[in-house]
This record gives structure tokens, sequence and C-alpha cells, in this order.
């Protein structure tokens, strides 16, 4: 008999199971031909005897290898290894493998160019200011394994994974609708909701069934980058209005109206990125009007609604009488912790059914799990007592930014304190290059952007969006800081 | 003193801890105003006698509220319910909230209409024959789960969760390296590989790459529907080219790439949809010389190549002397269970740089935790053993399918036994009504197609796909028992 305590060890301390690590080595033990095919293993209760382990535990291994026809049970003979092992190698037709290379022997499009994104950290770069994120330690990612488990471990998922609908999963549609209600006194009923991946997929279905090549949409000066380079992919040409201290100019908005015909207007109604402002009360009103004389199709991103700090939220457009004319667009991506990408969009009935048409084309439909999960967690209250904890922590980052930043670096920076979202919008003195800020800020361990990302049109604001809600406290007076003692000797 | 014991309910058998539950319950009365702002609460020690519970317990459902604000620690007095109450009402700008109907005040772009897609199931109809999904039953999700809780445990997962890449985590990518070098001979590095979400995303970004309105695009007749519906979305003209036993007839494509300008073609190289037909390494050798002498861009479609059980699967052209043209697409959403939509594209490293720039717009990047748990569970083998367990079964399945339909309805139908795959192509003779067929079958409880999804450019085919993978051998033989009750009867 071959030395199997040798040749077989286990650790019970790994995650793999004990038995899936004895029948692994024994693949490995007949790939390598330890074991000749024909030849027979020892009985269960020997090699358990070998190994120093339960009996059970070999027989399931052995069970595995006979699930996988490595084994055959031969009665009264035992454990055989296979003489027709189960070794796939696919038939070749070409003796050599080509192997890729960097070039395309045909030409293709390009997409516009996207701006430098937020920095990627690394092991050795412990700090980042990116541009906006939450503090994923803070996310519900516990609750939403733990409802993922008790999903599949239900009776009726494989139903419920095997079919699904690309407008969503209708357990979410339905407390969306709850949800809305009770936060942004949206009117709707499950029909008028498309589940998406993030507020981005929404934007990008959205502009999509609106826009044709050579439309005029408009678009805040500045704007979210993604949603411009969005809107310049399916070929629209940007008329950019300014953003000031009340959000975007309604004035001028209603001025290009009247002199050419507009396709769409894009705007984000609270805590505008990049410049954090939130479209005043009588703006909203003055632009409803607009809206529904011009028949003005409005993208109104409220990406960030959910987190809002000073006195409250103001109702969005889509709540009002706009006339059939806003798709209101909204994510948990936040909530969530960043990785489960779960956005939505609403919108009349008939859009909802279009758009979930395009949207099978582009990738047939979302992960019913992750928004089953999520559906439990909206109804359990789970993400409401997120949003309530994560709002509290995100004021005092923000509170305790401004402060540092109007104690230790007052001189060189101008900002207004954002009344919600995860950033506050920085520009800096005229005299200071962010780039050369950005470069040496990374020699003392510290990511950032040289603000690139911001120019718009190519004007050059020289500012960039510091992100507070990721950073807890120790963090932010350590970023400050590092920019503080720069600031101090390099300008 | 309130009577907190009949006020607060608990339950220990809920999924929601205890503390969770009187914390919200407590919420409640503060809402309703039974507990009032300024009011004071009992002592942890007098509630926990009172509801028979840990004090640990109130104390955490104290902390919970304190957290949230709804409560405030009145040193030497007690827990006092907040005076200034968490409660966010938006601020509202318009009295009337007005409902979303069904119509949108403008006119948008309404996708190519799909065909009647792959029927619900619903709980009184238990038996669905699809049109080739996996049996989730089967899939390692609990491995799945434990893998996501396991990265979220991690010490680094908040800097994997935050940031990541739109051509998917560098994890997973590594992984696929190995994975496709093993089974499918493919000779790549990471740069060489995009993760997408399903084949879908994969062959609706891949297209959106190459094509522009008007192109003149190669498709098989018949061809998977939603890839011929994601050609014409881009404004593809379609030429459809015959798929025979060995697969589509390359002669007929060498025809037409001579006689005008071919912009792509895309061809399924395993099982086609929907004839289940494998392309012949021949026909491949053939192909290879067309697209290298037409530099003719070719998306090689092989979804379901780790699902093979006759003999051994061919390499896919990718593999070969392809000379750039090929983008390879596959998918690991049937391994999954299909609610888990993790795809990928294989392509020269400048087009899945294009193509990562151009997923940003759509939807930024994937789930990085799913991404990090796929990687996790193809680096310890679970995939590919659950890929061994599985083909054995769906063989199995296949065999069992094929000699029902042998016996019980040979007089009716025609197919070839595929090679692998999930479905039979199943033709029915002539004086059978698939429609009438489908909707008698229905009322005996069984739910299948009535062939519409495969008509192509109208032409009627009598056939559906029987997907065989997802029934188990009982459910096969009702499926089949009920057809045959209605042939014998209806017909």
């Amino acid at each position: 008999m071959l030395p199997f305590k040798t040749l077989i060890r286990t650790d019970k301390s790994l995650k793999l199971p004990v038995y899936q690590q004895i029948a692994n080595r024994l693949i490995g033990l007949i790939q390598e031909g330890i074991l000749k095919p024909g030849s027979f293993l020892p009985g269960s209760r020997v090699l358990a005897l070998q190994l120093d382990l339960h009996r059970k535990t070999v027989i399931a291994a052995y069970e595995e290898l006979i699930s996988q026809d490595w084994l055959e049970a031969v009665p009264r003979k035992g454990m055989m290894v296979a003489t027709n092992l189960p070794v796939i190698r696919p038939r070749s037709f070409r003796k050599v493998l080509q192997p890729y290379g960097e070039a395309t022997a045909f030409s293709f499009h390009t997409p516009p160019a996207a701006p430098v994104m937020a920095p990627y950290p690394d092991a050795s770069m412990p700090l980042v200011i990116n541009d906006g994120f939450p503090d994923v330690r803070l996310a519900p990612l516990t609750d939403w394994v733990r409802e993922c488990r008790s999903v599949i471990e239900s009776a009726r998922y494989h139903k419920l994974l095997m079919y699904g609908e690309a407008a969503g999963t209708t357990a979410l549609r339905k407390e969306m609708v709850k949800y809305l209600s009770n936060t942004r006194g949206l009117n709707i009923t499950a029909d008028h909701v498309m589940i998406t991946r993030g507020a981005q997929m929404a934007i990008y279905l959205a502009a999509a069934m609106i826009i044709k090549p050579g439309d005029y949409v408009i678009v805040g000066s500045p704007n979210y980058f993604f949603a411009d380079l969005c809107f310049e992919q399916l070929g629209a040409r940007l008329l950019r209005v300014p953003v000031d201290g009340e959000g975007i100019d309604v004035d001028v908005i209603e001025t290009l109206c009247s002199q050419k015909k507009i396709r769409m207007l894009y705007l984000i109604t609270h805590h505008h990125h990049p410049t954090t402002v939130t479209l005043s009360a009588a703006r909203r009103m003055k632009l409803l009007e607009i809206i529904r004389k011009y028949k003005l199709p409005v993208i109104e991103d409220d990406y960030d609604y959910d987190f809002h700090y000073s006195s409250a939220p103001i109702l969005p457009l889509a709540s009002a009488d706009h006339g059939g004319n806003v798709i209101y667009i909204g994510s948990f991506t936040k909530s969530l912790g960043l990785s489960i990408r779960i956005g939505f969009m609403i919108a009349p009935a008939s859009f909802v059914a279009a758009s979930a048409e395009l949207r099978r084309l582009m990738d047939l439909r979302g992960d019913n799990l992750a928004e089953q999960a999520l559906a439990n967690l909206l109804a359990d209250g789970t993400i409401a007592r997120h949003l309530k904890k994560s709002n509290k922590i995100y004021r005092e980052r923000r509170d305790l930014l401004c402060e540092l930043l109007q104690q230790r670096l007052g001189k060189a920076v101008t900002f207004t304190p954002p009344a919600g979202g995860m950033a506050i919008w920085l520009r800096f003195s005229p005299k200071i290059s962010l780039i050369k800020l950005a470069e040496k800020a990374r020699g003392k361990g510290l990511r950032m952007s040289s603000g690139e990302q911001y120019h718009y049109g190519g004007k050059s604001v020289n500012g960039l969006r510091f992100g507070f809600a990721s950073l807890n406290n120790r963090e932010l007076r350590a970023a400050v800081a590092i920019l503080e003692s720069i600031l101090d000797t390099a300008f």
C-alpha cells in the first residue's frame, strides 16, 4: 500500500472541508500517475486509521470521487481508480496555440476619453481623498450576506433565481414604491419602477431611449463627467448652463428652449456634482413651468438624496406636476457599500417597459439574488437604520472637515459647506498647482486627485471634490495635516 | 410607568436580533406619540426584568437608539426621548403630489421587439420546459455566499470594494487566464480579459465597438435571437447564412465576403442556439483562412463550452491563428445559478481597454464582491468540481430525455441528440400546432414555449428548444407524459 499518511495531508483550519481536501489530493495522485487506473484504494476504515480521521470523512471523499467519475465502486472489491479517466482534453484542430496581442486587425470606435478617475489605493498608500465615496466599513454587508443565504435556503429560491424580469425583481419594485413614497413623496406603482445597475445604467438607458445623434442636450457647467461622456457617446451636442449657489440657472434654460429644439435636460437636484449645490425650491417651481411649456424631457439625477444633513432635502421635481416629462434616477449603491450596484429609474410605465427591452439587449437583467436581498433589507428596516446611522456619522465628518479646512488651510482654499452628500467642493487659490500638490502628497502617503477630471471644456477650476464620508476623524486629521505641511513649505 | 410588557413583544425565532426588535418597537412608540419627547425610559435593569430578557439586550437596544438620535443619555437621570426627533420630512414646494402615468409627454426610441421569452413559472405551474437553463438546485450557491462572507471579513475588503476597474477585478482576471488556458488552450494575459455581466453584455459591448448603422453583419439562420436584436438595435443589416449539421455554412460566408464589405461575423461554435449543432473542425480551419484573408472581425460566442458530454469539445477559433480578428465570449452565469451574472470577453488588449471605457458609461463596473468570490471559487477548485458533477448529471438527463422522446413522442417529433449544452432542438411534424399544444399543456400544469421566438424573419420552424438540464428525471418523465397524453388525443 502507498504511504498515504505522507501523500495526503489535511488541514482542519482551512475553509475547504477536509473530505474535499482528501478528494482533491487523490485526484492529484491520479493525475500524477501515482495512482494508476484500475488500481484499488484502501478501504475507508483503513485509510481513516492511517490519516487519523473519522471514517465518515473518508467515505465522503470517496463518494465525491465516484460522483466525479474518478473512482468506481466495485462490489466486494472496493474502490477502483477508473480506467476511463474523466479528463476532458479539448480536440485541437491546429498545432500552434496563437497568443493574443495588443492590436486588433480591424478598426473600432473609441468611446469619448474618460477623465482620470478617483485614485486607486494600494498597500503602501493608506490614505485616499476620493471624489465622494461612502465608508464601506459602515455598510450593512453582513446583513446583506445573511439575506442572500436566507433567500437561497428558501423553498422556492430556484424559481426566483431562474426567471426574472428585465425591469427588476417584483419584490424589490414593490418595496421601492413604499420607500420612494415615504422618503420622496413619489406617487407611483411598481410599473413605474425600473431597477438598474447603479444610477449610471439608469442614465445610460434613459439617454439612449431619448437622444439621437446631433440632438441638443442641456447640462450644467460644470457637470458630472460620466453623464457628459454618456451623452457624447450617444452623439448629443452639449449646451452648458451655469450652476451657481442656487443650482442650475433656470432662466438660461428657458432662453435656450425658446431659441432651438432642446431634446433633453440633465440635472442633479441635490448636492450637484461637482459643486455640491442643491437646486432651490424657487428654481424648481420655475423649472416645472418650463418643462411643461416646452414638453422638455428631463433626467433628474438625485443620486445622493438619502444623504442630507442640514435642514431637510427638498422634494424632487418627479413628485410634482411635471406633465410626464421627468425621468427620476437614484441609487442604493452608496448604502450597500459600493460593490453591490443597484439603482433605479422612475418613469411613465410605457418608458419603463421600453427601457426594459433595451436593457435585455445590454445584459438581460439584474442579479435576482442581490435584488431580493435588498428587498428584504428594505422591508425589515435595515436600510432605513443604516441611513440614519451613517447620516449622523457623515454629518459629523463633514463638520470636522469644514473646521479643519478653515483652521489649517484657510488661506489656500475656499469652499461652502455642503448641505449633504459626501464631498466638499474645494477651490484652491490660483498660486497653488494642484498637480504639484497631488505629487507631493503622494510622497507623503496621501493619494488625491490633481483636479483634471473637473476641467470642463478645457476650463481649469483649480479645485477638487474632497470626499469626507469614507474617512474617519483620525484619517481626516491625517489627510489635512499632510496638505498643511506641503502648503507651508512648497508654495 | 407604561405597560412595556404589553407594548413590546419580542420573538427569538425571528431573523432580526431581539435588541433590534426592541429598538424598532420603541421607535414606533415614539412615532405614535405614546412615548413623548423629553420623557424618560425605565433603566435597563428594570425594563429587562419586565420583558424577561437579559439586561445586555436592553442596553444594546438603548445604544442603537442613541446612535440613531432617538434617545439621549442624560447623566444621573437615564435615557430620555430626544426633544429634537430625527424625523426627516422633505420640504415640499408644491401641494399636490402628481402621480406618474402610462405615457410620456415626449416620444422616444423603441428598441426592436423582443420575442416572447422563456415562460415564467408560478406556484400553480410546477413544471416548465425552458430554453436551456441550468438546474440552479445544483449550483454552488452556498459556497458562493461563504466566499462573499469571507471577503467582507477580510482586513482589506473596504479597499477592494471601494475601488475597482471597469474591465473587472484583478484577481478574477488573473484566475480567468489560468482557467481559459487549462480548459480552452487560450494563450492570453490578464490584459486580454474583460469581465462582463453575462455573455449578453460581452456581445453588446463588442458589437457596439464594431458596428455602425448600415453595416452588414453575418449571422446564422437561425440564430440566437438576443444577438440578432442587439445588432439590429445598433443599426446593423443582417445577412443570414444557413446552419446545417456541421454548423454555419462557411462557403456561403466566403461568397458574401467576396461580394460586399462585411463588417462582422457572429457565430456560436459549440451547441449553436437554437439548433445545438457544433461547428466542425474542418469548417473551423476553413473559416480561419477566410477571417485572415478578409480581416473579418468575428464574435465567437462559446457560451456553453463548459457543458459538453459526448467526446470532447473542440478548441475555439480564439486559440488558433486568427490574426487578431476574434473576440471570444463566454459565461459563468450557468455555473453560478443564473442569478449571479458574470461573463467574459477575450480580445486584443487595445480592444479590451476601449471596451472598458464604454462599459464605464453603461454601468461603471461589475460587482467587485461577486467577482472576488468567483475568483476564490475558481482558485480553490469549486467551479471545476461543480462542472464535473453537473456535466455528469446533465449527460444523464440528456440521455433520458432522448430516450423518452423517441419512445413516447417518436411519431410527432424529430431531433438529433446534442453533444452538449442544455437543450434538445425539437422539431414537430407539420400537422401539430405548437400554439395549441402549449395551450393544452398549460391546462395540465406544464408551461412551454409555443415556438414563436424561434421564427426567424417570419419563417416558422414548428420547433422549440426542450431544456433538459433544469429538470430532474421525475420532472422529465412528467413533462413528456403530459405531452404524450395531449398528442394522443388532440391531434
